[in-house]
Parts: C-alpha cells; sequence; structure tokens
C-alpha cells in the first residue's frame, strides 16, 4: 500500500507476534514521526536485550548476571521447585504471589510432533540440582495442554525414583468463571479432582 | 516485572499506539529469541524510514522522492483535488478506489484548543496550486467531527471568494450497518442529505 522504506517497516513491524497490518500501519506512521530520541531508545532497547540478556544458569529463568534474582535471593525456599515450561511461566507465577520456592524453566515441553523429546528440554539440569538432598518438593507447572501433560507424566516417572516428592498444579473450574461456560474436559478435570468440605 | 534491559525493552515497546502490557511483554520475548537477521531488519527498517521518507513538495503525502507517486502520475486528473488531514487518509480513499483525482495533505485540522489554526496548516500551499486554473473541483475529506467540521467551513468559505467548486464527503449511514445502531447525529445526517430515488 505505501512506498519502499515505509511499506518495509510495516512489513517488519507485522512480523511480530499479535501485530495485524492496521496496527503495524500506525505504529509504522507513530516511529516516522516520533521525536529522534524516543526512536533511538526504542532500537537501543532492542539492541541491549540481545546483547545483555541471557538465560540464568541454575534454573533457566531470564536474567543479565549468571544466576537470575530468584535463585540469588536467600529468602526463596530451596526446598521446593516448580518446574515451568517457559521464563514468561515464571512471570505468570510471580504475579500470582502464592509460590516462595524456587523454579525450573525446561524450555518446552515433550512434542513428538516437532521433534522435541525429553533430551530437547532441561531435564537433566533439573535432576542435577536433586542431588544434595535438599529438595523436597517438585511443582509441576506445565501447560495443561497435551504436550505439558506428556511433559508432566515424563517427568512424574522419572522422579519417582529419586524420592522427592512430586505434585501437579490443579485443574479445575477457573475462578470468576461460569459452570455453563466450563468446556466437557475442565468439568471433568474439575469433578475427578473435587475436595472434600466437610 | 522483569529485570533490566527486558523491562526497558517492554516500557518502550509499550509506548507504541495500540501496544498494551501484554503484548509489549509478548513482543519482547519475541524479539529477544528472533534470529539476529530478522531483529536486524527490524531495526534497520526503523532507522530506513526516518532517513528516507519525507512529504510531497506539492501535496503532502508521505514520499522518498521529491513529489509522492499520486503527483508523479500523469494518469491522474489534475483538475481535481481531495484535501484530507493526514497522509493515511489518501491510503483509506485509495483503497476505496473510487477517486482519480490528486490530493492535498492539510497535516491536521482547526482545533483551537490544541493552538491549531488555519496557519498551522497547508492551506496556503493549496491556494497556491489553484492559481493556474486548471483545479476545477475541490473535495473536502477531513474527518466527521468537530474540527474536521470546522477545518471544512473554513476552507469553504476560503475557496468561495476563487470561485472554485467545493464538495464534501456525503455522510450518512455506514453501508452494512444497521439503522437500529446509528447514532442520532449520523441518522440526522443522513435525514438532511437523503436523495430522491424516482
Amino acid at each position: 500500500m505505501y512506498e519502499g522504506a515505509l511499506q518495509d517497516l510495516i512489513d517488519e513491524l507485522g512480523q511480530l507476534p499479535g501485530v495485524g497490518p492496521k496496527s503495524a500501519q500506525r505504529m509504522a506512521l507513530h516511529l516516522l514521526e516520533a521525536e529522534p530520541e524516543d526512536v533511538e531508545r526504542l532500537t537501543t532497547a532492542i539492541n541491549a536485550v540481545r546483547n545483555q540478556v541471557k538465560y540464568c544458569s541454575v534454573c533457566g529463568n531470564l536474567t543479565e548476571d549468571d544466576e537470575c534474582s530468584i535463585c540469588r535471593d536467600p529468602r526463596r525456599d530451596p526446598s521446593i521447585i516448580c518446574v515451568v515450561q517457559e521464563p514468561k511461566d515464571i512471570q505468570a507465577i510471580e504475579n500470582s504471589r502464592v509460590f516462595r520456592g524456587r523454579y525450573h524453566v525446561l524450555g518446552g515441553a515433550i512434542d513428538p510432533i516437532h521433534g522435541i523429546g525429553p533430551d530437547q528440554l532441561r531435564i537433566r539440569q533439573l535432576l542435577g540440582r536433586l542431588s544434595d538432598g535438599v529438595v523436597q518438593e517438585i511443582i509441576i507447572a506445565t501447560n495443561p495442554n497435551i504436550e505439558g501433560e506428556a511433559t508432566a507424566s515424563y517427568l512424574a516417572r522419572t522422579l519417582s525414583t529419586i524420592g522427592v516428592t512430586t505434585t501437579r498444579l490443579a485443574m479445575g473450574l477457573p475462578v470468576g468463571g461460569d459452570l455453563e461456560y466450563a468446556d466437557s474436559i475442565t468439568l471433568g478435570r474439575a469433578m475427578e479432582g473435587r475436595r472434600n468440605m466437610s
């Protein structure tokens, strides 16, 4: 629609996740007319992320140091590790403020169709963290879908030989949701996982 | 939520129009893990837009040359000029494929609250384009809101002394819309602008 450099920028912005042609156009026109220092800050921030952010050598979380802020924090309980697929899952759990242990990022989930088996995940590193006997419980917080469930089952089997308690996040009705709109699989899980109220 | 450079990038992306915190986070994580050449192409495209795109010396549209592709196109009718507020309005009209004349970008609309009067708009340049008598009609396509209407009235008054036909885009019901959901001002305009079907 536009010419040359402007259309190139719209196309590049359109490659970003969640950015459609219309938003890409708005963003490009904004960048064209923005103050030079604002544009400079954005491009600098992109390069800084690429150069400075790496993975925590212990848990695989995103960090600018060798270890992430959670692994370095002495107030975090070292006896519980919550296993997640991606660094962004750590943010989601941290936002809920209910977990005070440490994390371990697998870097994905078992997905044979896309060629991802246990060896492609950071499972060996997880087992390494259990060798000193400090960890008492592993909470498996992989996604509640086929790949996440397969990964959870694999981990539970592997960990059962080590003598560490393995738990899985509860599945059931989302809080604030409406029973009528719950899908039947979720409803089935909620029924299976029902708890005694007496 | 995140640390250092990553949060900086999320904040910068969040400054872009239509980008909320959640999309900024997705975009930042994407940029962190994208291929180096993809990121390079994006930052290069941002700088190219800033360096190469300028305003057409005739109509004020965006271009990389002295004149934009529409002003340079000999097939476009030089006797009709469509006056718009912003270059993006040209794209909207071009997409409808109903106009084959030329354009003139005002660079905004009269808006006394924000200190924008006729002198801040490219009205003098528009009058300059009428001096050789080629232009027979001016279509005023400013936005159908208070500022756009004020600008249209001002232009119509100014142009009435020159003897060029001045028209305004029709206002009325949007095609495909539902009468029930039309606001009363639009419905009022549709009634005023009703056309004879016989």
